[in-house]
């Protein structure tokens, strides 16, 4: 092993850093200073080949080790993050137009959503650091997977939210054992109390858009897709945008295996946010890197982010990938929740199904073809989410136990 | 390929039936007259070996295809179900005083339940039947992993639920495109309706007592727990008992890959009840195949099964296994999701939480000794029942976003 096959460089300023655990932004930037984790490519190359994976009897997110920025003989979580199922929906595909469309669903890791690949190297990157406290701040998805990660690896974890969040994802970080604190305020103040929490007790920081790292474990899933398909590179991947840590980690899996041979080309980055909370999509149609904060006008909560805090990252890996940003209504949420359950049978939260929505409507505009292979990432399970599900789904049919009544009721259906 | 490798037995008469998709129950006596899948072993021995699978490349309860009651040309659902993960846990072994307990994790399945492996066969054996509607009643996982593999194979679903049913379990059915029949009245309302649609419609019927396919679907739990222990057999496998279904799906699994010869003996079957609602543990440990009907007083809802629909199975099956019966109450129960959910990092709904509760039971009675190897079989998410995780969770630390107040309180803590 070389010294070091991987280190960390400023997305501003073009500064190199050692990748110790706890270096989370540039010191000359500050926090607008986000880092990148840079590997030495040949080093992975013969580290990481389609024969050695063919044979690899991990099933985890784990079997790309040479390419995940921790130390091979750290201990991991005891959960299986990861090596979530890839499914040629052909119904699903006909319902929207295309000729083939992949569904990702990433809605079925241990905490049911993709935060879990990020949630599981910070938790080796906070051992690594030598912690034994990990905390960040959240309103759900990455709250319960670090909670659960670091349950499964032994470590205590704080998350702070806002005291206006759903009692189901706190049923949730409560089980896993974190310590949650309800902040009184908005996110933004749960976000600044965990900032400064961190400071005074030292404790390790998975929070997304600060911590390099992170976005590493997220870029698995594309890792996973082009294994899954046998390395044939989709036209497309299509993924919601909420902060732009997912989609920047989806981006850098792709551009990685491409660095080390895997894969000949990258596919076209499809982001797609919430019209009701839109500033990384107008960013990107102005043709800038300048946003603009917006409110969060969505029930897409998982997305709802007006101030995102990876819009760089973002909007790059979009623009270098040759792709292209959409947005959509609500209205076409909860429709492609309908449409991805009833022709699949995949429940996605609305910010995952989001995804595809945006693929319904890249399509209608023209911006994709008939012909080409598009694969759509589920990020979350819409089972966290009854209230919106139960907007998308409608209402059963209510009657007395009485089978005269049924026929009546599906005769006229007919 | 012989005549048929597979046909129908009567638990209660022996009278044998070829194995038809639509052949339900014993003709000579009726609905009581449940059937059994039996196997020409012979045959399965040469197609399913231990090196025949160590280079399988399905990660789903089909790679035991020779082992499952379906043409093996028939279509299935494109759903990856089974291939859930088996997690050693030394952490929470020590909190129950084992030394060696394994946690098979079948919430992570796609609707996030066990049944998804009956729903599986069930609609496999649909399409046989050449239904293109499937049909059963249910309070819960069942009905939302049919609804969801039926979606999954272009099938339409008609489940019945009483109309009290939780809106998080109807959001789920909803979402997959089932025809939700929401009965004013009770689940055996509910039940009964169905079961005369069933007949009225010629629709298929995944009811699971009645249709004898489903538990050899659930038996594949048992078959993954062997192979991924490396054909190690564990002492115990504990799993907890509602209508007797799983447990007799259960054991049959062991019961099936000893006849194979893939393993040597059978592990004892520890099965455990709420004891709010234990007919089957008071029939068991009175040493008779006769129950009484209880009311239903639990919170582990899946379980709260007064009347159970397979009792004769289930009985038989953990007394052929030398194994036990226990019954846990509804705080053992609570406890059981904290310690699962902070020490593993599994959420586990309350009824799957009993098998666990179970195990602690059985090791403070003396009934498994400490030095035994156990394996506890999560058979449901608890993201599906947010009201009583709530219940076992706890509260958040409520607080103004102020570092100061944030000390105070930790500090008191310590």
């Amino acid at each position: 092993m070389p010294d070091r096959y991987f280190w960390l460089r400023c997305t501003l300023c073009g500064a190199e850093y050692e990748a110790t655990p706890a270096t989370y932004t540039c010191s000359r930037c500050g926090e607008a200073g986000i880092l990148d984790v840079e590997y030495d490519y040949d080093y992975v190359r013969a580290r990481l080949t389609r024969d050695g994976l063919a044979t690899s009897r991990d099933a985890s997110m784990w079997r790309y080790l040479p390419l995940l920025p921790v130390d091979p003989a750290s201990p991991r979580p005891n959960l299986r993050v990861g090596g979530t199922p890839l499914y040629r929906c052909d119904r699903f595909a006909r319902a929207i137009g295309l000729r083939e469309v992949w569904i990702k669903d990433d809605g079925l890791n241990p905490t049911c959503s993709l935060k879990d690949r990020a949630s599981a190297v910070g938790v080796v990157k906070a051992r690594e650091a030598g912690a034994s406290v990990v905390a960040c701040s959240s309103t759900g998805n990455a709250g319960s997977s670090l909670a659960g990660n670091a349950a499964a690896a032994g470590l205590q974890s704080y998350v702070f939210v806002p005291d206006r969040a759903p009692r189901g994802k706190l049923a949730q970080l409560l089980i896993f054992g974190a310590r949650v604190v309800a902040v009184k305020g908005s996110y933004e103040d749960a976000f600044r109390l965990s900032m400064e929490a961190i400071r005074r007790w030292g404790w390790y920081n998975r929070n997304a858009a600060l911590n390099p790292y992170l976005m590493e474990g997220k870029k698995t899933v594309s890792l996973e897709i082009a294994e899954q398909m046998r390395w044939r590179v989709p036209d497309w991947v299509a993924v919601s945008v909420g902060d732009g840590c997912t989609i920047a980690g989806v981006g850098k899996g792709f551009f990685d295996l491409q660095a080390c041979g895997l894969i000949d080309r990258v596919p076209r980055l499809l982001g797609v946010q919430a019209l009701g909370c839109a500033p990384l999509y107008r960013a990107f149609r102005a043709g800038t890197e300048q946003w603009v904060p917006e409110p969060e006008n969505t029930l897409a909560d998982s997305i709802a982010v007006g101030v995102p805090r990876n819009p760089l990252k973002a909007l790059r890996a979009v623009r270098r990938s040759g792709g292209e940003m959409v947005a959509v209504t609500d209205e076409e949420i909860l429709e492609a929740m309908r449409v991805l359950g009833s022709s699949a049978g995949v429940f996605a939260e609305p910010a995952a199904a989001a995804a595809f929505a945006g693929v319904a409507r890249a399509r209608r505009e023209g911006v994709i073809s008939a012909d080409e292979v598009v694969v759509g990432i589920v990020t979350g399970n819409g089972i966290k989410d009854v209230a919106n599900a139960m907007k998308a789904a409608g209402e059963p049919i209510h009657i007395p136990p009485d089978l005269g009544e049924l026929q009546r009721i599906l005769g006229e259906e007919r």
